[in-house]
């Protein structure tokens, strides 16, 4: 198993907001997201951090919670984010209660049990991750037939560029998905 | 639901050899993988598609079956075949009884948690996959001090150059994988 | 000249069936392709690949045979396969009654002598060998204009498809055009 | 002139910390650079970026000011964002002290009149924001022997990860230079 | 500072002509461009490359001046070539009496402040630069609603071929950009 | 067959050296290759890139006359260029006085029967041809130990330039290359 290249500092250690977040997601979901550990290695860089994924994926929006995940998994999926697509996949099974599709977005979003709507939002979210520079008006339009907003473009734009950010934190940290997130909303709980 | 672009003739319009063979993978699997059934299409095309496949991934090698599957879950993951990664990615759990693999290779191999001999053989098998008109003498002899022979050097090959024809098969189709694939190998038989 | 990388074994150690078909192409053209001594290293897939192989090029279709290898020179120039480009470029040559014909798809199809329902073909083809997890519903349409059935798209697609693997082998084995192949069809039989 | 795709609301009706910050930064600077303005239109993010961006490039750290903005300016010509290439370009005239060094770098890093760990540094910047993918243990080898730390390390990845982010808001904004960054740090101050 | 890894000859031992050419440039300019020193090292060559560039530059066309350098900076900027986007940036501000527009094509022209008639110039310019195998009647139709007649394409074409020349001697040749381009045509002349 | 996109004017209209040098070729070919009627569309431009081939290919050479076209027909296929690749590979067959060597280097240099001298020289003039910006003094290293000169890597690097212009001329104008070629040093001289 390998070590993580940037070791967290002990908790106590950890300055008290960076520490109070860590027990309150482990209190919620039973287990410290290794993405939480690494970051804590720069409180600062946590808390924007948090701060900016909360703004863009905690808030209401014209994107359900799972749209908003499906976007995850698939652009990290184009930048082989390891650590992204696990944890987010299990996000999105649960969001979405459907223990098949992020398996299936993060393969290949094209031939995905999701909607014209969907697939539109997930065309556009992979340009901005990699094409960037080449998005024009001519894409903004083939949003607007699909009901989206100009609010919720923006937010389709903005989670593909924050896991941007992401994946290659976790790249260049080698940041290991937690053994939880695997098994997380593929079957029922009893 | 995606309906298949290409249906399988009704069973009993099938070949007896190409019959037989979907009836035993039903009783040996519990259900038909769709790649049975869609290379039913074509009785001599699926025949021979069988034969290679069964040349390469159920002989005796000095690759494991696990392995083998790692490189198939890999190069299919680099070519974005849905099938395959999620059919194969099933066996490789089994294979490797090991529950977290194949997410692990099919998102990024030089993350997974195998060994240094492996992650060269998929370094090879990627390349032949994805760049093979580059390969020469340096490419071999990067695999020789793992051990592996020549004759191991060619599974790697010729089961990333079979699966190159696989996931082109798999995604013109439009070839589904089944239900029964995505929680294969993630919980222990009870 | 390049020494085979995987010698084929002495003929009287091969199979019969093998032997067989090795000693019948010889006859029928007087010279044995090194396709056939290459995979002769192994039976069960030399097996496999010539059935495949026949099982796409000799049958009837609604594809000319030339317009067959037509696909086979151009996906596997994109490859970069020497031995494929070679070795059928001479079969264009011959089955098409052409001696341009091979050199012009080799290098650029699209400036190639050929109709535009062979262009579109060729599009296709091309798409299966580099890009098939982009295939969709639009790839079809733009083909049956030009009259192209269900299953000569299989025809195409599956061509492609085949030839992504022989590209691969060709490619990792350092297979070697025979010499005979490059005058092959250039100068009318006397 | 490019009208902004998402317009700021007024000054007047922008939380109080948000428009503080817009006044100091036009005290300070003499104009209001449109990073601020644009991302005004969701003053949640807008806290978030700038305290990213603070955390990483107004601390102290064992690269100098002007090696971040080197970091910034490489990795964003890489990503084509005419903002962060012009205005960062401008921030690195002004910290290097040297009016050629942003338009070398921004062309082509490697024939920049840099120092050999400079250029190090900006092969790891731009592996990070282009392959993050495949940065291994030998990329943090070849930063070690030009002294730098981890923390060194970090510093440069994450200065890249971030920009990716911002590249992308950028672009899919089509966020517009302001017309005095172009001529910043080229003359000396009379 | 970079040494010129191809040194000119003295000034005194080179043909009469290219000398001339030398110090004619130099008079005008107040200093000798480095392409013109490096080109010298190979008087055929320098006057051939002069000849074509001036055959293409300098005489009268459809397109203005201002233009012609616009697709020399766009396709120099897509190769990385140091020299030819910083000098024949400086050309550009110049003849289009614009001190923003040279930085604005070189990043990215998609977002710079030019006509739609100008994009679409850069647009074939970059596809004769970089992907011109697949130039076809499309796009020679995209160029004509904007005006733009069979000549006037030939001189977009010629322009971004000759210059994939000029990208390519510049970079392996590491010529430098003279310090004299990075201001000029930035401030008003006084 | 494709019409030309730009037809060269009736030879009387021709400026006499353009027209003298079309009847020399004639006299010595048998035949007008296509490259001097396109080019003859445009005088000036003929001149120039006529002086600059023939500064390069025509000169004594550390390289020999084979060697510098198979620089030409290396990375016109690399560059998709029709024209380039079937004149300069019937160039390149008489040169080398070889039948077979052209349509190898066409498809894959590294598997040609060439000397290692060769295929580092290959190497370099590829690298030149499509990755120019990242060729550095590594690059000058690995050719040095093959005996070549500076002078020497300037002819590889300046060919394989050379004929990246040549290339798009070719490509943008649909050049055709002409039947007489494809024969051609392929059969002995009776």
């Amino acid at each position: 198993m390998t070590t993580p290249r940037f070791a967290a500092p002990p908790l106590e250690q950890l300055p008290d907001d960076v520490r109070t977040r860590l027990l309150a997601v482990q209190e919620k979901s039973g287990f410290v997201p290794n993405v939480f550990l690494t970051l804590a290695y720069r409180p600062e860089e946590f808390r924007a951090f948090f701060a900016y994924h909360d703004a863009l994926m905690e808030k209401d929006s014209g994107l359900s919670k799972a749209e908003r995940e499906m976007i995850v998994v698939t652009t990290s999926a184009a930048n082989q984010c390891q650590y992204c697509v696990i944890a987010h996949g299990a996000i999105l099974r649960i969001r979405a209660k459907n223990p098949l599709i992020a398996d299936q977005v993060a393969v290949n979003y094209r031939k995905a049990d999701i909607s014209p709507r969907q697939k539109a939002m997930l065309d556009f979210a992979l340009k901005v991750s990699v094409h960037a520079p080449e998005i024009g008006e001519a894409d903004y339009e083939t949003l607007r037939p699909h009901g989206f907003s100009d609010d919720d473009i923006w937010d389709i734009a903005a989670i593909a560029a924050f896991f941007a950010l992401s994946n290659r934190l976790a790249n260049f940290t080698a940041m290991r998905p937690n053994d939880e997130f695997y098994l997380m909303g593929r079957v029922p709980k009893q």
